[in-house]
């Protein structure tokens, strides 16, 4: 996605650590317009799907998640880091690493609200090592609902947990896909 | 706003410790449409404010934050509760207890996202005894920005927290705002 790219190099900063820092227009900070986009684009790659839910992980998934669920029409399901008073002892649950938060979550979501019946697309911000991705699609295959595919805004590709996933099968489409990245430059697979 | 309040009747559960669990549509799976006409009220109830920030608190406030700054064209920013790899050291942060989480949360926003420039609508999906919008109203005052209000998708009137912002001059609106909750009926705010 041209517009995303384009954003990622202008406003995008790479930190020690190999963390590409986009919270001036991602996910901290969050532009409306480019988040629409997102979701348009997101529609467009998986169109025809029959897509009947999308499915993310809080926080930082929500955005593009509940912008690609208006243009497909469809509910979004975001899977929970912790237990909370107003969810139910009745979930689905899987052990997620998040890099960069550096600790482990057990992600879940209410068994109610992801069936056999659903048609799940899996949404989130980032693409690294497929920890967060990995999880979710645990969390579609426990209800026994059926995986249409996932999609990432950006993915490291250089860190390949995206080409692993497509090496299974699934259909995994990122906006932009960094094949390389220093201190002083970024740069998109084509 | 009569399609919430319908909802709410018709979808929401109450839990015992006068929780009302709305997971089933609001903040864990989410309704898109009704999110949309969330946002589109919003955007309505605010109109003529100039409002050039919409800020929320991670994780269930982002949905409608989002669907709000759609309509009013602005970007989103949400405080986040954990200190994260990609979130710099420079923050205003503000404590807040957390009713459903049952724990205490360090939340903050990066200073670089919210200046004095800014004029804030700050959102969240429930107002009950206002701690959370207090403390997001505090990292609006300690970045020098304008509170231009407040908005809640439900408000548990009779916990007051709406009330006492209200009285400080505040301008304060909810979707649905509920007086009274028993196990068996949810009596709202005419």
């Amino acid at each position: 996605m041209k517009l995303l790219e384009e954003r990622i190099l202008k406003d995008g900063k790479v930190l020690p650590g190999e963390i590409l820092k986009v919270g001036s227009f991602l996910n901290h900070l969050i532009d409306s317009r480019l988040l629409d986009e997102i979701g348009k684009e997101i529609s467009k790659l998986f169109a025809g799907y029959e897509i009947n839910k999308v499915l993310t992980l809080e926080a930082s998934g929500i955005p593009m998640a509940c912008a690609a669920a208006h243009y497909i029409d469809c509910p979004v399901l975001f899977a929970k880091k912790s237990k909370t008073a107003n969810i139910s002892e009745n979930c689905y649950s899987s052990l997620v690493h998040s890099y960069t938060h550096g600790n482990d979550n057990n992600i879940m979501v209410e068994k109610d609200f992801l069936t056999k019946d659903d048609k799940v697309l899996v949404i989130d911000d980032f693409l690294a090592n497929g920890a967060a991705l990995t999880g979710l699609i645990d969390l579609v295959n426990q209800a026994g609902a059926e995986l249409v595919g996932c999609c990432a805004a950006i993915e490291k590709g250089y860190q390949g947990g995206g080409d692993k996933l497509r090496a299974k099968g699934i259909k995994v489409e990122s906006l932009a896909i960094i094949d390389k990245m220093t201190d002083t430059e970024v740069i998109f697979r084509k």
